[in-house]
Parts: C-alpha cells; structure tokens; sequence
C-alpha cells in the first residue's frame, strides 16, 4: 500500500456490504442478547458541554467484549471444511477469547498463539474455553509468525482480528443496535486497535445514516493509524506500549485503513492518562468495569467534546477484562 | 411477632403466589431484558469441589442491581391514585435507584429518604433519575421515620424495601429466569438483606422445583436474620456494619422471615474478609465488577462448599454498585 492514495480507493471498494452486517447479525443472534444502551445522567454532567452520552454496553457480551461478535461472525462465515480442520489465531487476549468462545460453541478446534509472559488471566479464560494455548514469540508480532507456520502445518485456516470482512461484519453488529435504538444520534466516537469497530459502524452508518459522523481514537503511545490517517498514507511505529492493551497495534491493516481515511469524520489520540481517568468516570459514574481499550472511547469524547457540545454521542464500553493489578493501579492514579 | 412459632405458619401463609411473580415478570419484561446465567472456568476450578458455579448477571440490570426488578413491580402493582400522588422510600442506595428508575419509567413521583453522610455516588445515581432526595436521620431507621412522616404529611405511598409481596415477586424473576435456562440446577446460595430475594427464590422454586435446596447468607457483622434463623425466632442486633451495605439490616421482615424459616435448607455467615475475597475471585476469573453485597452469595458457595461438593450451583451477582475507595480499599486487601 505504499502509494496508496484515495483516488485509488472506489466506494465499490468498501471491504464490505451492509448485507454482510445483516449476515453477522443472524449469526451472532443466535447465541447472544443484544448489549443494553444506556444513559447515566452523572456521565453527562461530569462530559458537560450539554452532551448526551450513550454507552453500549459491550461489556456485558460474552467473553466480556465484542469480540465475542468478531469470534461468532467469523467462524460462522468459514467453510464446513475450515471448521472441521480447525483455526489459529494471534493474540494478546479478547481476539483469543472471542475465537475460542466461538469455537467451543460451533464444535470448531481452536489453537491460539500467545507472545510468551501474555497475561495469565487472559490465558485462564482461552483456555477455559477449551482452546490449545501456545505461548511463544517475544511479541505479537513472532507470536503471528507462529501462527502462519500452524496455518502450513497444520492446514489449520487464521481467524484474523482485522483483515477479514466476516469480523468487520461482527464488529458492525453493535452499531446497527445503536442506530435502530436510538436512530437519531448525533455521533459516534470508537477506539481503534485494527480497526474492525469503526469500519463496522461507518458501514452501518453507510447504510442506514449516511450524515452520521463517526470519529476515531487511539492511545498516543500505539498511533500508528491515527498517524497514518493524518499523514494520509500507512505509517508503521516502533512500539504500541499503552495500558489499553486491545489497541496496541503498530501498523495499519489493508483492510481497515483506506475505509478508515474515507468515512472517518475526525480521529484523535489520548494519553494514558487521559484513559485512565475515563476508566475511572466510567466506575464512577456508571459502576461499570472497563479495561483501557474500553475506556478509551470515552476519552476520546471527552477529547473532542467542543466539538461535540450539544449533541447526542454513542461511545461504546468494549470490554471490561483488566486485569486486577492494572485495575489497582489506575485507581491509584498510577498510570 | 414475639411468639412466633413454625406451627402457627401453615404454607397457605406464604407471602405471594407464584402468579404474583408470572405478573411482575410481565411488568419488568417490556423494561428490562433478562439476564446473562453464565460459567467461568477459572471460578469452578477455584472453588472446587467440582462445583459447577453459575452466575445470575443481575448487575447487568438497569441501576446495575436487581432491585430494578423490585422497583417496576413494586410501583406496577400500585393503583392510578398511588401512582398519582407519589412514593416514598427510605433506603441506603440500591432499592432507592430501583424505585427512582421505575418512577421515571412509569412517569410516579419518587421522594427517597437517605441518612446524613449517605455515599454520595449513590445520592447522585437516585437524583440522576429525577427523585426528590431527603437526607435526614442519622441512620436507616431514623431515615424511615421521616419517610413515614410523608407517608402521613404529603400522601405518599410506602415503597417498602422488603415488606410488600410485589417487592418478592419482583426479586423472584431472576430466579424464574434462572429455572428456566437451567431447570437441573442442584442448588441455590443467595445474600439476604432483608430477604426478597431468598423468599423470591424460594416461591419460585415451590412452582417449579420444591426439592431444589435454597441456602442463604448474610454478613457475620449483620447476622440478625441469620441468628434468628438458627435461633427459630426473631431476634434483633444493635449494629450492621458491613462494607455489603445492601445487605445491611439489624432485624427479621415480617413478611419474609416465616418464610425463610419454613423453606431454606441451610443459612451460613460469611466474615468482612471473605465477601472481600469473593469479590477479588468475581473480578479475577469473570472480570465483572461486584460491590460487597453482590460477591456475597460466592462467599456463601465458599462456606458451603464442602456440602454443595460435585453440584450445579446458581450464585446471584446481585450488584456492582460499589464507590471507588471502597474498591480500592478492597483490591489492596485492606478489608
């Protein structure tokens, strides 16, 4: 993607079709309730700016994250033949569990590779899962080498977390319950590790609120892709060392990206004291859990709230599996 | 109730019929969707025993606490008039949120009673629903004085906590919900406060499965319920101090102690520290927020687990409306 540039980049290229949301939607339906919104009038008073803000609670989805969707759509769209062989994935945590959740529901074996030192409670819950757990490679980047050599191997098929439509199409599911629940709101404001969460609501978007804006955020320490969409064309960065650790990513992905620079309204970045804080609003104010990257759309609100005074906005709490030492240390303002 | 006796209370006394829960169950279900029953592995594999634990998500609710049940049926069984002129209710938090919330739904005038130094996350979650908040009285008895004061002064009706049987069958809908989805389940443990939730538990159970064996549990530092049970009259403590505030009472319910008395199998304490480490072991192996009251039923499990050994167990995670430095407090091991 090196010259890539947005004349090259049709409308007919969008990485998917709505009816491919609608797909999703059939899939996932079936094995998970649809994520209460909600509102909290102590969440509007602290944002201000006479904003009214929507929380999609994607902390209730199984699995604790909307992954679960990405792990149920894509699986589902694979063949009888991939399913029966089984799949691999790479992964630091809700990827894994959403494959491995998914996996243990559709009968698919699922072999998940995880850098070595990945955190413990994560391994816990793939496991529980009844997924093979390898721990290797230094990064997640090694530990996607191993994957691929387990994809020739073993002619295991990946279960990717971004580069797929069937997870996209799974991630659009929550924002088609935002707008048929509330279909006038003004806004939406998503976080970005790959991508899938906000390329699956400017889909929906797409389809059924063309006006809507949907703006994006990622951690300042992991902004390979909010950099990349300000410098309109694909960055890579050295390290993606941030607490929200469902957003450290340190490329753009090619499936994501041009749609990203196409129908993002604005994207900005936060610190990690800035996630913090909103992790601990969020408590606050909600009496939810959040981990960082499920904190990271309210801080991003909470960044473009001039922007925003007076409108309607959907943030969405993705998921809430910190684990309890990170949990010790934003409440001790740590971080 | 001075001279009570399990003789003079035949089964033709029990305090609501299971219709009374099929009607509220029709009130709170064009509100509030059912909640999640859900096993975690790591959590079976560290209570052990080879118990199956599930866990009831009624801090998925609305208010984050299943006295959103309580208060639509409760304000759903009143009349046109009651409605009209208002309720009142004297409450430390949770049943106060559910009363707000349901009174904003149903468009009643809510007037809550808290005590001075009431938790001010609380207060400011029962304003946030547009109720008129009174505090007065330096604890929840003198709180209850003035809110029957209005009773008397202003005309309200009484949105008792505990002592209404639409209040009963609004907590015995998760107990529905929880027979249906697993209609083998081998055993309940639920925390009682004032005891809706085990009575609920218990009319229910009478339906559906009369020999499923409810247990109960109550903080050792508010035991009254609990001592009375044992004690087979009731008997009243000077104090209820708990950082399980919801489960903070100091005497037996006349509606719900003959009850209690005559259908639970079993009724454990559980110590300050070891609510404290079932809300560390909710948070490691399911990553779902608990306040004090809400990990108490795990706690509970944990006391009894020797008995319920190789069983199917439901535990309600009632709630997770817990204020930050209380969580602090916990997560350091300070409690």
């Amino acid at each position: 993607m090196s010259d890539w540039a947005m004349s090259d980049w049709a409308t007919s290229d969008w990485p998917l079709t709505y009816a491919d949301v609608l797909r999703a939607r059939q899939l996932i339906r079936a094995h998970m309730a649809p994520t209460p919104l909600r509102r909290y009038a102590p969440l509007d008073e602290a944002v201000g700016h006479d904003i009214t803000v929507w929380v999609k609670h994607e902390n209730h989805c199984p699995t604790n994250a909307f992954k679960a969707r990405n792990g149920l759509a894509l699986l589902g769209a694979m063949t009888p033949q991939q399913r029966a062989r089984g799949v691999v994935a790479a992964t630091r945590g809700n990827h894994g569990q959403g494959v491995a959740w998914a996996g243990a529901i559709y009968g698919v074996p699922v072999t998940i590779c995880v850098p070595l030192g990945n955190n413990p409670e994560k391994n816990e819950a793939m496991r529980a899962y009844g997924a093979e757990l390898i721990e290797d490679g230094a990064d997640y980047d090694a530990t996607l080498q191993t994957a691929l050599a387990l994809v020739q191997e073993r002619g295991l098929t990946m279960a990717h977390s971004t580069n797929d439509p069937a997870v996209i199409a799974g991630a659009a599911t929550y924002s088609l319950e935002i707008l048929e629940e509330q279909p006038d709101i003004d806004a939406l404001v998503i976080a970005v590790g790959g991508g899938s969460q906000a390329v699956g609501a400017l889909t929906v978007a797409r389809a059924l609120r063309p006006d809507l804006p949907v703006y994006a955020v990622q951690a300042e320490r992991a902004a390979a892709i909010h950099d990349s969409w300000h410098a309109r064309q694909p960055l890579t960065r050295d390290s993606a060392d941030t607490f929200a650790d469902g957003l450290a990513t340190r490329s753009t992905y090619a499936l994501t990206f041009p749609a990203l620079q196409q129908g993002l309204r604005g994207f900005v970045k936060v610190s990690e004291a800035a996630i913090a804080d909103a992790l601990r609003l969020m408590l606050r104010t909600t009496h939810n859990l959040a981990e960082g990257a499920g904190a990271t759309g309210l801080a991003g609100l909470l960044a473009l709230r001039e922007e925003l005074a007076g409108k309607s906005v959907g943030i969405v709490l993705s998921g809430s599996n910190i684990d309890t030492p990170t949990l010790q240390r934003v409440l001790a303002k740590a971080l």
